[in-house]
């Protein structure tokens, strides 16, 4: 198979599916990944990508298994009922994953990844403060909390470059004396898109990769490296200016068109991913910044609310 | 003259000179502008652009007057004594143009526009914290000052969003009542290019309009409305994705010029400016958003410790 | 008459009252007050005391007017249910006396007095932060916005030591501009009581003299100095060293009584309000600190919810 | 040996020892106790205190072991060469019980305890968000620091209540990943004394017991648990209602002694330590409160700042 190669550039499973495909000119499902997309409203719509073997783990560069993607619409305008349900639906999906690996009643250890200093990484420790604790209660003071408790406890590892040390060894090290059934963790992701800019959320039964998404790929938090299971929340808080540049060519290209000042090799073009070519056109030029949204501290504030909701729903 | 209008998009003068050059293919200065640049050291340059007549202040739509233009390279990167040296530049500059409007002890009132709770327009307010409040110990505790202190005070009245009210309404009203004999208003700016975030000081003695860079013109802090002179510190945290586009555009042209890719169309393409075109394109998309480094908490901390001390050392 | 004077080192009337009842060995109500009190329930009552004419007004030294205690028992641990019980209960008696002065939808501009750097005077600054701004909708974008909406703006205008100017001349200035019909300030005030720490709102319509309750008298926040009629929120954050060693000198003593170790001389001691005695051995030694709990920051929070929602559920 | 047993209610050495002295009438210094005192200038001095044998370690209940306390005049009031000096004279005594410990170029890991989010507990995380970490640099990136640059690292675990997880088991984990060859601590302490709120450093090389000085005894961070040597930096950000009465109380009975006012009774109270019993009087009130000045953010923020260079310095 002489299928073309990508720099996805993206930690999410769905955008990376989308990529491949159009990279590739298929129509149909790619083998070996399974699809579905639910409308829950009209702000929310879950789309589930399912990744069943090996040769579709290396297509799309995703370990086997699940990745559930929520996106939320104009996350800053929601109602207090609207955020509500988002983490609701968060809640309903969460809860089935870790159905699956670990019983009721069974240890759960959240970690937030992230640098609390910098707005667009502190969505984990931001999520780990309205994460509702209860490991030391069910130690210290059983009798002030139900009995079919699950406990509950959470960390906030910071980052190699505030700390000096690997975050997977920190999350080790805790998880070896705290012996929890399952880990979550929570991190900011790099997406493909602007509008996924904290308003989606990947739930993966896969674990994680830190800052895997935008360049510098640190050890994996996974089931391989720490011996239980870990689900992975990640939410895109930044781009490319590549990225954009990438998506606002393509619509500039197509206003050519409609005025009829295009030609060929810009329709062409537009066929294409050119993020690539135009990453390669940047980074000599010290020109291929992160960037994020002017509003990303709101943006942040309201997605580690419904995030934090979405787990305190999700534990009993 | 039926040169090209232009959407500058940038409240920096020296940009708008320079779109303006481009577009209309001058070689020469523009008629009724002034420029001299000076290059302090291999991080520090400082730009001078002086609008002489109106002819000019129509040109280039900035008021006639001053612009100092202060470049910092990789501001996230200073050493201590170069930061130090940042200040001491700022203040060299700042002190002139105070010098020319009042004397020595004359009462001056900074103020620091946009919201402490957005980090690219948190500049005004942060600096606001660091700078130097003697007007309340003059009045209230002379033994304890310096009798030649220059009585400073300073406010952060907060933007529309949040109190409802007009900036230049709160300011006007404080005016009224203290009768400062000059103003400095400090103000996050809109700029055309991404290295210019934070990382570039605009002094002008022209006075500001806030948010006007961004597209919301509201009413302008100027010595007509006010009664005062107004010296303006502006610095760019933000840019448009139209902006960031355009000059990518040109980046990336120039590349498949090199590779020999390009055609007569891109070529043409690139020796225009081109950001209202691609802006036309986005804007029905809602693609064009203001965008902000991944780093800004970090960039705007390390411009508001230069533009604080700068200030207060021009002071005396 | 002369009953004994009282420095009486708390802003709060109902605590006056008590002082002034027990200095004066006094059975009844003070002559020219009147006094009410309601159980909510479990966790909130209200007290109402009424000054009615200028001889109570000396004795007392609070202005003649109405003054409306809401004390709000173990803050820290309150239900979301019983947060926004105290909510309701503070909009209940805000709304009265927002409606003996003011028509529905005529302006009303909110001021949160303190320093936002200073956890202690955080409170009014935080508040303002939540309070819902309707002025500039109903203005520039009425479309959007219920044409009931009654008009509200919100300043936090600092505190003297960082901005140099009199909080005052801050608040004239934009009332005079902006021509709100009435004004709600709020402060931190100081008590005599530890455990009314972020847990008594009192709400007088009399308005409020700035730091008063600490020692530093700044020009009073009144009609009289406005032009527009003021309610005053104020909420005890701290306490001076001396009112807390008197509290616990009378708990001392009684425990002495009944160990029976005491002395006719202790005895007396337990009879007297010994706040000043006490200051005045302090104070030589510079020991009269102004102290505040260790969850002051979680108490601030709490307290700040409770008054913004409160605020909020009253404007309509 | 029958003499009186203390509850000290404070963690540092030399109050302690202090204390013992004051309740046993011993005007020579305890058997089994070494100290020193050096007035470094006008605003700094050292007091070292030795604990030689188990006697003197039972006596005054702190392990044997070197304590040395730097007391800081007016902390906020320090100009900056008196913060630079004050790092100094921490960077000097620091060095050398490191030196004791470990050879330069050995690994280090800094501990901040305490909680970010509340105000007198949150002396520890600020630290470390400055102290200089340069393990991750000597590991990935060898080439951009000098080769004799000693490895530190640095983490804040959080505490039980916001994790669920005993500091001690995160610091474990962490050692054993990361196998640094000393750690340093920081933590805030109880005092007996209001003046050294935030102005006092003790700094010793017996490791430490978080919280120990307020009541909750968890478990001790020594080199009995880590086996690695640990020097700690306490530092005092609150007291208990207790301790600021007994102290007053002192005061109070002297001033009435001076307008012979007092007694017998008074007087022989005054030659005790009546904290103990002021404690019990209080608490069925629940009326000991943990409390900490209104200026603790500035008083935190400055110690912070000393002691995040005191622990640079000392670095090489």
């Amino acid at each position: 198979m002489n299928n073309k190669k990508i720099d996805f550039r993206t930690d999410l499973a769905d955008e990376r599916r989308n990529l491949y495909k159009k990279a590739n000119k298929l129509e149909n499902e790619i083998d070996g990944i399974e699809t579905q997309e639910d409308v829950i409203d009209e702000k929310i719509k879950v789309t589930k990508v399912n990744v069943l073997n090996e040769k579709a783990e290396e297509i799309i560069g995703k370990k086997k298994g699940k990745y559930i993607t929520i996106d939320i619409k104009k996350i800053n305008l929601l109602t207090e009922e609207e955020k509500e349900q988002s983490s609701n639906v968060l809640a309903k999906e969460l809860k089935e994953l870790i159905g699956e690996k670990v019983q009721k009643k069974e240890d759960i250890l959240v970690v937030g990844l992230g640098n609390s200093e910098v707005t667009p990484d502190a969505l984990g420790p931001n999520v780990i403060k309205e994460v509702e604790i209860t490991r030391h209660i069910i130690n210290y003071l059983p009798q002030y909390i139900d009995e079919n408790t699950r406990p509950v406890s959470a960390i906030a590892p910071g980052v190699l470059g505030t700390t000096g040390i690997e975050t997977l060894e920190i999350i080790k090290g805790v998880v070896e004396h705290i012996k929890p059934k399952l880990l979550i963790v929570i991190d900011a992701l790099a997406s493909r898109s602007m509008e996924r800019i904290s308003s989606t959320i990947q739930i993966s039964n896969t674990g994680i990769v830190p800052g895997g998404g935008v360049g510098n790929t640190r050890k994996e938090i996974t089931e391989e490296t720490l011996g239980i299971p870990v689900i992975a929340l990640g939410i895109p808080t930044v781009v490319e200016t590549a990225v954009v540049v990438n998506d606002a060519l393509d619509i500039f290209i197509e206003k050519l068109q409609k005025d009829a000042k295009s030609n060929d090799y810009l329709n062409n073009l537009k066929e294409e991913d050119n993020y690539e070519m135009i990453k390669e056109a940047l980074i000599p030029k010290e020109f291929n910044f992160i960037v994020t949204p002017k509003e990303i501290d709101e943006l942040v504030l309201n997605m580690s609310d419904i995030v934090a909701r979405g787990i305190n729903f999700s534990m009993d």
